[in-house]
């Protein structure tokens, strides 16, 4: 298992809400972009997406958030590839600020490689896209030993 | 069972990616919004953060994207309360465009009543804003009517 190069946030003054703190759709934007570096990582880059017509769409995307953000933190996320098959990714970003211990923020996202054009198609990875995934996977060990992930919201009465 | 008004959206130029589409992200930062005008129509606005210390904290947010939005489209998010308690609220948004057949996204949230300070605790809900949660759940009919929630997120192989 090799690593993903960590991508460094700038928060900006206006992602900081009236609480006072980096503003619940902001941690997303700031995940946004990381997952635009992981893309240049792969080979998705700008110059592939636009020779192949081919990019990736987010399907769903899971966020919690464990700790507030504010407008002097230095903000990290560290991307992991849990999962991926032919034609889709699934991915775990940690959100990390040296002033907080552990995960300020995790999520969850899943990503197909899409064909655009008139009628968007999901379609497979180009091989060394796919062998580069493959040697990002996560190991089984890692695997185990990740926080708590996406699930289906519920209140549960206490 | 009463209902939230809905959230009127305006998509700016650089909320579009070089896909040609709204950027994942930005479904959040237009839900975010929307989730501000359901605390001022709750009684949890601006006047009330300011007098009682008081605020929402989103915990948890699952985002399913179903269509792209495209800059042209007119953009509007409807909240349903699915649950609350005491101290949280268990929300749903629905994307709606005039163009799309039923939702573009849709999105749960879990948000707690958190007294702000040097320590944010999460506290009880004002009476009156806890009567106004009450009157706007869903019936269990109407849940049992939705499409697909929040869920783990997992590649189940083909």
């Amino acid at each position: 298992m090799t690593e993903l190069p960590s991508y460094r946030a700038r928060i900006e003054p206006d992602w900081i809400d009236y609480n006072g703190h980096l503003r619940d759709a902001y941690y997303c934007v700031v995940m946004s972009y990381a997952v635009d570096e992981v893309m240049d990582h792969l080979g998705l880059d700008a110059a592939y997406r636009s020779q192949s017509g081919c990019t990736l769409y987010t399907v769903e995307l899971h966020m919690r958030y464990w700790h507030e953000i504010k407008r002097t933190d230095e903000l990290s996320v560290a991307t992991s590839i849990l999962d991926a098959d032919r034609k889709r990714i699934h991915a775990a970003c940690e959100f990390l600020c040296p002033r907080i211990e552990g995960s300020a923020a995790s999520a969850e996202l899943m990503l197909l490689h899409v064909h655009q054009g008139d009628a968007p198609q999901v379609v497979p990875f180009p091989q060394e896209v796919a062998l580069r995934l493959e040697s990002l996977k996560l190991s089984p060990q890692a695997l185990a030993q990740r926080g708590p992930g996406s699930r289906q919201i519920e209140l549960k009465r206490r």
